[in-house]
C-alpha cells in the first residue's frame, strides 16, 4: 500500500490509516507468511470490527479443527465459488487448492467443472452436497445427508460442509457486489 | 433445554454440558430480552468458539452502526430468505420485520413476493440490488451499484447492502443443510 | 364497499352498480359465513358472467366431493402458489391452511418451502407432484404417476391433484397479471 | 366414441353412460360444427359438472365479447402452451390459429418461436406480457403493464391477456398431468 | 434467386454473383432432389469456403454410415432444436422426421413434446441423452453413457449422438443469430 | 501414441492405425508447432473423414480471415465453454487466450466470469451476444443485432461472432458427450 494504492474493490472506502497495530501486525505476518496481503483483508479494513469478525469466522471455518481436511475445505470453496461464477474465490482459493494438493490440474477442475475430477466418490458426494446447497438449498432433505453418512461423513462433517458452502455463498455475494479483486500474484502461483 | 431438548437441527450435535458461564449469561439476555433462546444459537453451541464467531458476525452485520437502519437490514434478510425458500430464516426474520416496522403485511410481503409492497423507490432498489446478488452475483455490474447510488446510497451503503445479502444466503446454506427448526414462538408474534 | 371502495387490483375495472341480486345475495352470504367477501370476487364484479364461471369453477375444484380432503386441496393451493410467488393466493389460501388443519405453522411452512413439513409420505408425495406439474410440466410423466398410485392415490384423485394444481397456476398469474390485493382481515386470522 | 374408444388420457375414468341428454346434444353440435368431439370434453366426460364448468368458462373466455379477436386470445393460447411444451393444446389450438388467419406459417411460430413471427409491435408486446406470467408471474410488475397501455390495451384487455394467459397455464397442467392426447384430426387442418 | 431474392436472414450478406459452376451444380442438384434449395445454404453461399465445410460436416453426420438410422439422427435434430426454440430447424429437420417416419404426429411430438411420443425406451434414451447434453452439458456422467450402453448402443454410436446433438446446438445458435428463415416449402410438406 | 496410449475421452473408439500418411503429416505438423497433437484430432482420428470435416471447419472458424481477430475468437470460445463448463474446451483455449494476450489474467476472466474483464465496451457488446445466443438463443433479436452494429461490427462480423459462437455450442457437446480429456501441456502454458 504505497502512494497509489491499488484498486482492490468498486466502492470508495478507503483502510483506517495508520492501521492499528494489531492489524499492522496481522498484516505482516500475511506478507510475511503467504507474500501478499489478501485483498479481502484490504477490502474489509475500511472497518477494523468487521476485518476482525470476518477473519475470525474464517479462521474458525478453513484453519481449525474439523474431520475435513483443508485441501477438502478448499475444494468446497472453489467449487461453490465456481457455481456463483465468483471471479476473487475461484482465483485466491483456486491457486490453494494447486498449493495444498500439487495438482495444478485438480486447481482447473474444481474452477471449470469438478465433475471430471479425478477424485475418490467420498469426495465427490461431498462437492455434490456443497453445489446442492449451493443451487437450491431448499430443496435439499434428509435423503442428501443421507447419502454423506452413507460415505462416512459424521454429522459434525455434515455441520462443516455446511458451514463451508454457507461461507463461500457470502463471500462470492460480497465479492462480486462490491467487485473485489484478487492480488495478482495468485495468478501464476503453483502452476 | 429441559429434559427432552427440542430438536433444533436433523443432526445429532448435542450443545455442551453445562455451558460455559459466559455462553450462559448471553443465552440468559436472550431469554429475558426476546423470550426465547434463538434456536440457532443452541445449534451452534455444540462448539462455543462457532458460536461465538457467528454471533460477533450477526452483532456487527444486523445491530452495529450502519447507513441502513435494523429494518431494512431484516427486510434485506427476509427477502434473500425468501429467494433461497429458508424455512428458519423466514419465520424468525419474518417476525422481526412485523416487529420492527409494526406492520405484519409487510411481513408477509417480505416473505411471499416482495415487489408487491408498497415501499418507496429506494427501498426497492436496495432489495432488487439483494435479490440480484442472491440470484446471480456474478451478473451484478457497475452499472447495479449506480442504479443504488442515484438512490442516495453511499458506497459504504452497498458494502453493507452486499454484507447482509452475502451473510443470509450463507445461513439460508446452513440452516437448510443442517434442517435448523425455528422456536415456535416466532409464529404467532407480532400479528 | 363504502364511498371510497378499497383498491382491489391495478386495474380501473369497477363493479357493476348495483350488483344483481343473485350476485349481492352471494356476497351477503359470503360476509355472514366469512366475515368478509373475498377481494378476488370483488374483482371479478365488473363483469357476473364472469364472476359466475369462476365461482362454478371455484366451487367445484375446492368444495366438491373428491378423494382429496379440504385440506389437501387448500395445502396444493398454497404450495403452487409459494412456487409461483403469488401474493394473493399464497395470504388467502395461507389463511385456510391455518384454519382447516388448526396448526398455524403448517401455513407457514406451505408458504415457505413444504419439504420441511411434518407430513406423511402420501401428503408429500402429492405436493411433489403439484410442484413437478407447477415447473415443468411437461417433465411429468406416467413414472410420475406411477409413484401417485403407489401411495393410494386413485386416478380420479390424479385428475383432482392436477386440476386443483392447474387452477391455482391459473390464478395465480391472473392475480400477478392484475396485481389482485387480498382482504386484510386474512393476515392476522387463524394465528 | 364406439366399442373401443379411443385413449385420451392416461387415466381409467370413462365417461359416463349414457351421456346426458344435454351433454349427447352438445357433444353432437360439435361433431357437426367440427368435425370432431375435442377430446377434452371427451375426458371430462365422467362427470358432467365438471365438464359444464370447464366449458363455461373456456366459452367465456375464448368466446365472449372482448376487446381481443378470437384470433388473438388463440395466439396467446399457442405461445403460453408452447412455454409449457404441452402437446395436446399446442396440436389444438395450433390448428385454431392456422384456421383464424388462414397463415400456417404463423401456427407454426407461435408453437416454435413467436419472437420470431412478423406480427406488429401492440401483438408482440401482448404475447410478451403472456410470456412473462407465464415463465415467471411474480415478477411482473404496473411497469410491464403501462407497456400493455402504451400500445393501446385498455385495463379490461389487460385482464382478458392475464385471463387467457391463466387458463392455459391451467390446461397445460392439466393436460400434461394426465397424458390428455388430442384428437388426430387436427395434425394435418389447415395446412 | 431472381431479380427480388427472398430474405434468407437478416444480414446484409449477397451470395457471390455468379456462384462457382461447382455451387451452382450443387444447388441444382438440391432443387432437382428436393424440389428446393435449403435456405442455409443460400445463407452460406456469402462465402463458398464456409459454404463447403458446413456442407462437407452435414453430410457426414446426418447422411454417411452410422449404427444411428437417419430418421433417429433426424429425430435428435429436431429434439435438440426444440429444447433451443430454433425456427429455422425445427421447420426443416420436422418436415423430414415427418417424412422419413410417414407419420405426421411424430414430426409434431418432435417439436412440442418428445416425451409424449410412443417410441421404445432405446429411441427414448437417445433423446434423452441429447437433451441433457443440451441443457446442461456439464452435468452429464459416465452414469448417462452407461443407461445408453443399457440399451444397446455401442460406444462409436455414443459418438454419434453426441455428435449430431452438438451439430445442432451449432446451427440454432447461428440460425438465431442471423434470424435465418426456413423455405416456405417445408410448412405444408408431409403432412 | 506409444504402447499405452493416454486416454482420451471414456469412448472405446481407437484411432485408425496406422494413421493415413496425409494426417501422419498433419499431426507432425501439430506436434512441430504446438508441440503436442490436440487431443480433439486424437479422438476423432478414429474416423478420418470425420476428422477432416471438423478441422476445415474449425481452421474456417477460427484461422481464416475475418474481421474478428484470432484473439476475439478465442475470447468468444473461452466465454461461451465457460457458459457450458466445458472442461476440454476452457483448458484448451483459455491457454490460446493467454498466449495471444500475452495477459494470463485475462485468460482467467474469460474462464472464470467474463464481465470482470477490463476491456472496451465493443469487445464486452461481442462477449454479451455470445453468451446470450448460448444461455437462450431463441430470445435473440433484432435489436440485439443492432447493438453490436451500434459498436461498429459489421453484418459479416455478426455471422462470424454467431458461427464461432455455434462451434463452440457444439464442441461443448461433444467433449463433454464423450467425456474429452485435454492435453496435459496446456495447464502450464503462458502462465
Amino acid at each position: 500500500m504505497t502512494d497509489t494504492p491499488e484498486l482492490v474493490t468498486a466502492l470508495d472506502l478507503p483502510a483506517v490509516d495508520p492501521l492499528p497495530p494489531e492489524t499492522a501486525k496481522y498484516f505482516a505476518i500475511c506478507e510475511e507468511k503467504l507474500g501478499l496481503v489478501p485483498n479481502v483483508l484490504k477490502a474489509y479494513a475500511f472497518d477494523i470490527d468487521k476485518l476482525n469478525t470476518f477473519a475470525a469466522l474464517y479462521n474458525d471455518l478453513m484453519l481449525a479443527e474439523s474431520g475435513l481436511t483443508k485441501l477438502e475445505r478448499e475444494m468446497i470453496a472453489v467449487v461453490v465459488s465456481s457455481v456463483n461464477r465468483c471471479y476473487y474465490c475461484q482465483v485466491a482459493h483456486g491457486a490453494t487448492v494447486r498449493e495444498l494438493s500439487g495438482n495444478p490440474e485438480l486447481g482447473e477442475q474444481m474452477v471449470m467443472n469438478y465433475r471430471v475430477a479425478d477424485i475418490d466418490a467420498r469426495t465427490m458426494a461431498m462437492l455434490d452436497y456443497a453445489v446442492a446447497l449451493t443451487e437450491a438449498s431448499a430443496k435439499v432433505t434428509e435423503a442428501d445427508r443421507d447419502i454423506l453418512r452413507g460415505h462416512g461423513f459424521s454429522d459434525r462433517d455434515i455441520w462443516d460442509i455446511a458451514s463451508v458452502t454457507g461461507f463461500f455463498n457470502m463471500t462470492n455475494r460480497l465479492a462480486s457486489g462490491v467487485d473485489m479483486r484478487p492480488n495478482a500474484e495468485y495468478h501464476g502461483a503453483h502452476r
